[in-house]
């Protein structure tokens, strides 16, 4: 029987993260203030992030150290095991190679601690003693009250309500983690107050939310603000994932033709993919490298190329990125983590430069290529991971039907022990493909900022 | 640094169960058959059990061998991993150094794969093409759920109706892997049926819900019965758990003075003691082996040991082990796989040789336990598992007070991400040290069955 599991001893864990500005032909667009529209510069950001932080946002140095104290926490779960998925490649009697990164080993079950952790850790350096942050399904929430925990930081997180009203259980762990947990839109900020005001039912929104957090960081001294992905050095922590499985399919004897990540906000996409891409621009190997987003929020496949908000009250910079505009309101589909209007400015870039590819699938399809790999592989995915699932088994069965015996990696970024009611619903047969009407989603694009050119 | 994870090889994977009745001074007690009262033999076994899992029950063969493509799917997470809790010391301030097994990792959560796999091959070898068995909680059933999906048998799981009706996630994930969930009682058997005609909405128990599925194992030809814990070759089976310690506790250059593990029906608890007693009872080491166990359902500390049934519809053999008496009814605290009434007959037996130690600890205290060690080493453990976690925290904490650097080893058998619901009674203050009251356990006392010497 050949291997399943590659691991890596914790001595063979990365130094560095990966920084894929310094190998990029054409250095990204420039991000704007909201209210010069003239490019900001590091105190700008200055309320609401560390300036280490800043810095690995504007950094084109290839390699940035991984603080030591942040590499002692990942050796709590990393470096996380590369899997042959064996028994899935039989299952499909494709004649492909298929690989997995699996990122749900973090005590938060998903990608998003590879980034709370040296968050939080560059906030406690540089004496800050809270911060805040928004989450939908909790994943992000869950990993940022877990890092704070672990480095004295005190955790508010501006859940979405209907959410926080729907999933105690991730609600929960924040807790038990230590942190605070808010329904969002709330009575803390003047933002949901004025939310409130308007409808006091208000389900909420990840961009509501945002702009909540953003306003707490934005008006109190001790307290800055974290952000769970779109963000370069975000993007930038999550290359850890892309270093590590390179290390391990060498010791796979394997090296991919297709790597391929689901997308929300970007950041556990980029962080398999940006690696991969940084090889081949320095001369290496030319690769296929696949985003798999949802077709009911469609940035990248359906989204226009431009200038856009990140949040629904319009407090963040401006960014060029795939965008959906920032009034879209994306259907009620399961995969909580890829409900956002906009991609990150970075996967959105290299897309434009031709370095990746996209495609779309539905929630129900996604929920079927999830149950085939847990009865094959063990592990039930999480929503936004089946989607990555969805794309590495249609690429399989295209291997199949071309004869070809390629090799795929995808990243499995997290488990779905959280998100069982919508596998429930999915037996129950009472998930449908949710979509978008193309009268809303013409509407929303057409309230993009207009940025001077 | 020093290191935190320690990992095996998938090429180091034990390739033999220890059996621990080959070292044992005294054998256990017999089994007796519960019409006739005298020993049973293996073809009294035999409608439940395919035969080599019968012959393993009775077995003194010191290794025997596990099969190859058992191993094959322990490939999918085994060997798990060894930790050392150096945070969790740190917030101790002790100067013990505590290892932790974790079992979490498997595909359901805990240890409990590493029987319901071989269970499952057995018995496809066998010819049988349906499983039944009962579940509380839930990890059980999952687990049979997936081995039962990897060699394409049918399974059944009779769940408790209180667990069934309130717990709808385990269900999903055991409906994930392709098993029927039936809540218990049930109209599928006739033993369901009389205890409906009594109480039409009767919650269910464990001892219930194995009458049920053994009698549909019993009254069915092509169908077999499997236990999760108790018997021995599913002691038998979890021995792997110590093994893969023992090796990985060699890595870390450490040897236990401390063996700490949970019981309900002592099959993690056997899974990690067992290797340590079998090399003490070879002329090795003499260690302290500690059974913790919940106060409210107290087997190896309150229980008396004497011959009881496995059930409560009285259809199981009669083991002497640590009793509570078959109708004992535990109150209903959240570590559900605690919840039985008597104890694994091979664990009350070296119990009773003096070569295991037995405490009991309330709910409130086992979940303040869990939840330091949450913040600390980030896994959220199961409120079970939280037991073992409790028993390694004081001994780390005596070892404080006696000014002693012993090494306390503990398996932590399962995550608790289907228990947030008890995490968030702890958090509200809702939660209490539930307990039963002396005559109740008088009364259940008085009823065990009378054998002849």
């Amino acid at each position: 029987m050949p291997q399943t599991k590659f691991l890596l001893d914790e001595s063979r864990m990365p130094t560095h993260w990966y920084n894929i500005a310094a190998d990029l032909p054409v250095p990204a667009p420039a991000v704007l203030h909201p209210g010069t529209m003239q490019p900001v510069g590091p105190d700008d950001l200055a309320p609401l992030f560390p300036m280490e932080l800043i810095l690995q946002e504007v950094s084109t140095e290839r390699e940035i150290a991984i603080p030591e104290p942040v590499r002692e926490v990942f050796r709590l779960w990393r470096p996380a095991p590369l899997y042959r998925a064996h028994r899935l490649e039989k299952a499909l009697g494709t004649p492909a190679k298929i690989f997995y990164k699996y990122e749900g080993v973090s005590p938060a079950g998903s990608h998003k601690p590879n980034t709370a952790i040296p968050q939080a850790w560059y906030n406690a350096q540089a004496g800050i003693r809270k911060l805040t942050t928004e989450t939908g399904a909790g994943q992000w929430g869950t990993s940022l009250s877990f890092a704070g925990q672990l480095f004295g930081l005190e955790v508010k997180v501006f859940q979405v309500r209907v959410s926080y009203d729907q999933k105690p259980y991730r609600r929960a762990v924040m807790e038990t983690y230590g942190a605070r947990c808010i329904a969002s839109p709330s009575n803390e900020t003047q933002y949901g107050r004025r939310v409130l005001a308007e409808r006091p039912d208000h389900p909420g929104s990840l961009g509501i939310a945002i702009s909540e957090a953003v306003e707490i960081a934005a008006t109190n001294d001790d307290t800055k603000y974290a952000l769970g992905s779109v963000l370069n050095h975000v993007l930038l922590h999550q290359t850890i994932i892309g270093q590590e499985a390179m290390l391990q399919m060498e010791m796979a004897d394997a090296d991919p033709d297709v790597v391929v990540g689901c997308t929300g906000g970007g950041s556990n996409f980029a962080g398999i993919a940006f690696p991969y891409i940084g090889q081949q621009l320095r001369g290496g190997k030319k690769r296929r490298i696949v985003a798999v987003e949802p077709a009911a929020c469609p940035s990248l496949t359906r989204g226009k190329y431009a200038y856009d908000f990140g949040d629904t009250g319009h407090m963040t910079p401006l960014t060029k990125m795939h965008t959906l505009g920032s009034t879209f309101t994306p259907p009620g589909f399961h995969a909580g983590g890829l409900r956002y209007h906009g991609m990150a400015p970075m996967v959105s870039h290299v897309k434009e430069l031709g370095l990746i590819e996209a495609v779309a699938y539905h929630q129900v399809a996604c929920f079927e290529a999830g149950v085939l790999f847990a009865r094959s592989e063990g592990i039930v995915p999480a929503p936004e991971a089946n989607h990555a699932v969805k794309g590495a088994i249609e690429e399989a069965l295209r291997c199949k039907r071309e004869g070809k015996a390629e090799t795929i990696l995808f990243n499995l970024c997290g488990h779905g022990h959280f998100d069982m009611a919508a596998y429930q619903s999915y037996f129950a047969g009472q998930l449908s493909d949710q979509s978008y009407s193309e009268e809303e989603l013409a509407m929303a694009l057409s309230g993009l900022p207009s940025v001077p050119a």
